[in-house]
Formats: C-alpha cells, structure tokens, sequence
C-alpha cells in the first residue's frame, strides 16, 4: 500500500515516536493536528496506542484502549512510557503516561491480544446513508487545524454553521477519511474515533468550551480487516446520552467496507454553559 | 440512612480497606461476593473506586473508572495502590492496580471531580416497563454465590435456563438492588453497573467461557442523588453490538427514581465458544 515516492502523510509525521530504552519514548506535538488548546485528543490517542504497539514487547493487537485526558499538552517535545503490566498467554495489559518536564499530561491503559475465529453475531447496522461521493464536504473554521487532515461528509448532525439555532438530537453521521488518503491502521482508526465534535455543540448551535476528559475505544476488527479498508472512507456515527452538571457522555460506531463494524467507541466530556 | 443496630451489610465488608500508608490499602476477597474464577468483577471495580475516594488526598465525585481485569484475583489478600496522577481545579486523575504478592491482577484509571450546574438534556429515557414488585426475582445457579447478593427482576433477557436455547437478541432488562436492601452510593452503583451477565449466554442459551477485560463507569448522578436512591431497586438495561473473533462489547444504562439516569456502562468481554 506504500508508494515509496509519495510524500510522508502528515498523520504519520504526528505520531511519530522515537524509542529512547526501557519502554519509554519520546515525541513532538505536529501543528497539523493541533486543536484550539493542545493538540487533537484523537492524534494522542493514536500516539499512545504507538506506543504499546512498538513496544519490542508487544503482543498481538489492539482489543481495547482508555485514554485519559489530565491536562493540556503544550506545544513541543513529550516522552510516554509504556509499561506492559502483566502478558497472559493472549492477552497483554498496558499502562501509558504521556508527559511533559515530568508533569503527567495524559495516562492510557490498552489491551492487546491475539484474536481467534469463534462465533459471531452483529445486533447493529450501520446506517443507511448515501454513497460518501453524494454527499458534500464540510469544513471547520479555519481555527481548528486537525481537521483539515480529514474529509468529513455529513449525512445529518453537521458542522454548528448559525450561532445559537438549537438542534433537537446529538447524532451526526458521517463519512470520514484521512486526507489525503492513507491505508487504515490501527492508529488511524484510534484517532478517527475521536473525529466527532462535543455533542453539545450540536445540540446548543454554537462553539462553547468543550473537551474530552476519557475516551474508550474498543476494537472490533483485526489487522486484515482494516487493511481492506484501504483508504476508502469510514461510515461514523455518534451521539450522546446525558448531559448534565458540566459533563456529558457520547457513544459512536466506526464502520468500514460492506458494513463491517470496525470499533465502538465511547467518551465523557467537560463542557460550559 | 444507617442503622448501628443493624448488621453490617456484606458488601461493606467485602470492599473494606485499610490504609497501608502512601496510597497503598490493603483488602481481602469475600466467599459471598465469589464468581466461577475469583471474585465478581463488580466488586473488584468498586474496591477500586474505593480507594481512590479513601485517599487522602481525594477530590470531589467519581466520574468515570475503567477497569482492567489483567489476570485472575485469587481467594486472600491483596494490595491495592492508589496514585493521584494529576489533581487540576476541578477534576483529578487516579492510577489504581491490585496486586497480589507484587503480581498485577487488575488494574484501573478513575477521574473524579466537583460538578456545577449548567443546562441538562437527556436523550434516552428508561425503559417502560412494570413495577419491580410485580416482576418476580430469578435466581442464578448456587455456584455464582455473588449474584445471592443482588435481587434481580427481569423483565426481558432472563438467567438462561435450558442449554442450547438461543436467543435473537442480547438485550436484558431488569430492575436489581441489594440483598438485603442497602443505601446506594457510588461503590455500590458501580458493582451494579457489572451485574448484566455476559451477553454471550444469553444469545447462545449457554454459560460458557467469558470475562470481562475492561469495564468502563460513566457517573451521571452526584452524591445527592445517589442518596435519593436509599435502597430502593435500579432499573438497568444491557445489550452486545457486535460478537466476533473471540470478543465483544456490551453497554448498559443504570436508572433510578423517577426516571433519572445514573450511570451508563460498556464493557469488552472475552468468550470461547
């Protein structure tokens, strides 16, 4: 999939990890992914996930990933360490901490396993929606960097355009892809899951101060799946459940070719107003 | 809400800690709070929060913990270390992991924090069902001594009974509380929160092989009202989205009087079969 004459993607330029002994790494916030405090929450998801996959003792793949959100990461140089807590015989527990001059700016836990054909069954679907090529493409202000990164054709939910015009429901579908276009990883996918603005801007039709504080992802596919994926766009769609009290939840699905659920995923978020 | 007269509930003794000095407690397993292979994960998830919230230097409310089931707890002692990671103006980050003899069983994050009042909105409502009263309780086989401990009235997705009876969907719908009735608070709502049995038995008509790997806790409700609660019975709802390659995710929602959400939940569980 790799074209040795292509420039190097941008995503892959941002979580660039460079090992520096005894599980720990070190990296550097990319301006094409920063958000309006820090970088974007999904891009150091991704870097983590790196992280416990480089590893020289990783093992298998991704099943689960936890990332919570501290505090701000700065502009700059950050190291993570990554500590494989216990090895089973298919399973491996991790433990991440992003952290800048010793201050601890993000910490993770992830599973990685080996994966076996059992039974399977799928109780959702993905929605029913048009082809991503029918559909226009949105943008965000020009102040929120990282989305430039992505295509995002929205189905419904779109992007908050009119101040203050509530919308009844939290849901936004959309098509999604890396932009240009990269091969699906499991990186990839990890940052996609992070794609959907706060809800309440939705809801309330405006921009208010809005963050993740932990995000959850689980993965459904393993590495062939998503390598069939290529660089086709993904089907996401996302909405919340409660909010209240400076907090709320939201939960999404990521699908991929022939409706095949790729991940879930799901997050609490601090809000104002 | 406490009677000193009466006897100390079971669940109190099983999520008792003593403090071992910094940040470390230490706890044991209780046979009435057993699962097939060690404890029942809801009981190590809220020893967990727990801890954190007899820490010292603990802030505000739980409002969000994963938990990693790394390897199995054995019958005995443990440890538990508690690590304040991050404490901002209004939420604070928590590294939990049990150990047993220096070996990590599970491990956790927890962000707490003090909440404000802002603008509230749900978008999914409990489910209309009957009255708990009129629901009759069913019972788990004895060798799930934990499950002696929650009265559970289904009003859809029962205890399997006969093998080999499959079921359409994996949603289970029922009201639980303690048994005998205890006042809720936020341990008690998050052992709750693990209480839907693995959604795989319920679709294959069969207990089988299966263990949650990672529980994640979104509190919606405060202390206050939690405390509203007192020992009446939660209505609870859990469902699967996808099986497959040896996984799956279930995710649930906790209510309580008059409608209120208290908690939603996802969980990834490993199965055989």
């Amino acid at each position: 999939m790799t074209d040795t004459a292509a420039p190097r993607h941008p995503f892959d330029d941002a979580v660039e990890l460079t090992p520096a002994g005894d599980g720990r790494f070190t990296g550097h916030t990319s301006a094409n992914y920063a958000n309006m405090v820090g970088p974007f929450g999904g891009i150091t998801a991704a870097t983590l996930l790196r992280a416990a996959a480089q590893h020289p003792d990783s093992l298998g793949d991704p099943l689960s990933l936890t990332v919570n959100f501290a505090g701000p990461v700065a502009e700059g140089a950050f190291e993570i360490s990554a500590r494989p807590v216990r090895t089973n015989r298919s399973t491996q527990h991790w433990a991440l901490e992003l952290t800048q001059d010793g201050v601890v700016a993000t910490t993770a836990t992830a599973v990685f396993g080996t994966r076996r054909d059992t039974w399977s069954s799928d109780e959702i679907t993905a929605p029913s929606v048009p082809d991503a090529d029918s559909v226009a493409p949105e943008s965000f202000p020009d102040f929120i960097a990282w989305a430039r990164n992505y295509e995002m054709r929205f189905v419904e939910g779109g992007i908050p355009k009119t101040e203050a015009v509530e919308h009844p429901t939290s849901t936004s579908t959309l098509w999604m892809r890396d932009q240009p276009a990269r091969p699906l990883d499991f990186a990839a996918l990890t940052a996609m899951c992070d794609i959907f603005f706060p809800r309440v801007f939705l809801r309330r039709g405006q921009y208010l101060p809005a963050g993740t504080v932990t995000l959850t992802v689980y993965f459904h596919a393993d590495a062939a799946t998503l390598a069939e994926q290529a660089g086709d766009a993904l089907l996401g769609s996302a909405r919340a459940q409660r909010f209240g009290k400076g907090y709320f939840d939201q939960s999404a699905e990521l699908w991929g070719r022939d409706g095949v659920l790729l991940a879930t995923t799901h997050q609490l978020v601090y809000f104002k107003g």
